[in-house]
């Protein structure tokens, strides 16, 4: 099956990274010098370009805002464990993964992947029932970050974590509830972070075969930050403990 | 002047907050626990409710998701940069505060004031041209946490910078161009960090004037952070390196 990408960042990304783009559709006046430099791109990735009219762009992809250009493109290739696993012995890293339990808006998929891509996670694992799949939606509100990422969708969390605890993994999973603060503990490497869903968290099952659980203090009179927002936050104080590379 | 708030969030932490709520209009068909909870809050604070049909609510907030209320408030309250460090004092803390040169999409302003309020930030300043002021669409995005947050209007942000410098603040600038990583970095304490528009950062004379810069490592292919996120990150390594109260 194919899939349509909207908007310069999702495109361009996806022409560098891992998915194969078919074709691109863009409007008749072209604009911007990003725009341009995409369509370069394409053209010397030797991929066919067509000129339409806004209105058929308009009608391409109703309600986006397709910044002038639209893509059709392979399915997004999830990755397996094993290649996540591979991915970060190539790199000559500790393994560095989330596992995200029930993610549901798209928007926090897409700002999650956007900055675990940024902070050096190795793959992120999605349950394939419950929570958003990758879909344009989530590739453009992670900036294009989803076709750098590896991700890889599990049936079973918690047989992914028995596996993931078996190749030496320490799970750390988010957890309001916690007594300990994210950023006085100290956080094991190889590490799997486990975030859950925006208004349940983890599910029981999941969080009981944690390692460790940790919070995020909050200080103000609101107790909640965007999901997004709350996985950088622990995603980067691994990252932090972890040390420069 | 009036203003409107819509949703559920923004109006339930007005009713919590520093805003005068005039009054009310909700869904004939009432619906949902927390809508019932936010109009026995505005019953007990003696602000007068109306029902009103969904074309009407629809007609009242064009465009925007109501989730079926709508209040009318006071103008939103900015406050002195006075008021700001009076707060920290009365609250035994060294002053924290945030200023954001030129922040241009209301969802990022939205998002980094619920992020500050969670972090303990005491107040936030705004400069009053360029860069979104407080609206609607910011209160939303910051689930309400803009009724609890001080937030200050200054015309000439080096100004204010030496005003908080003569009051002991250090001024820390996210910087991309730094070459030293926020989490590897002594921030000195009390500190007022400064954070740049998306696209441009922070003009060149009120970089001139910060203490220090730091930088968010980036270690993917896509190499930006959203302003949000990135902003939490900083805040939370001050909080983090504050130590806990």
């Amino acid at each position: 099956m194919k899939e349509k990408l909207v908007g310069v960042n999702s495109i361009a990304e996806a022409l560098q990274g891992r998915r194969k783009v078919e074709k691109i559709y863009v409007l008749e006046e072209r604009q911007g010098k990003r725009l341009q430099d995409l369509l370069r791109l394409a053209e010397k990735k030797g991929v066919y370009i067509q000129e339409l009219s806004r209105q058929r762009l308009d009608q391409m992809s109703p309600g986006v805002n397709h910044q002038g250009v639209l893509a059709i493109v392979e399915d997004y290739p999830y990755a397996s464990l094993e290649e996540v696993l591979e991915f970060a012995a190539l790199q000559g890293e500790e393994p560095f993964l989330l596992i995200l339990d029930g993610i549901e808006d798209p928007q926090n998929l897409g700002s999650i992947i956007r900055s675990a891509e940024c902070a050096g996670v190795h793959g992120i694992i999605l349950p394939r029932h419950g929570g958003a799949p990758i879909s344009e939606a989530v590739s453009r509100a992670s900036a294009g970050a989803v076709e750098h990422m590896l991700v890889v969708q599990e049936t079973n969390l918690v047989q992914t974590i028995k596996k993931l605890k078996d190749a030496g993994l320490w799970v750390v999973g988010a957890d309001m509830d916690s007594t300990q603060e994210y950023f006085h503990t100290t956080i094991p490497t190889p590490t799997v972070l486990v975030v859950g869903s925006e208004g349940k968290g983890i599910r029981r099952l999941v969080r009981e075969h944690c390692d460790l659980l940790v919070k995020i203090p909050m200080h103000g009179q609101i107790a909640s930050l965007n999901a997004g927002v709350a996985t950088a936050l622990v995603l980067y104080e691994i990252l932090r403990q972890r040390g420069t590379p």
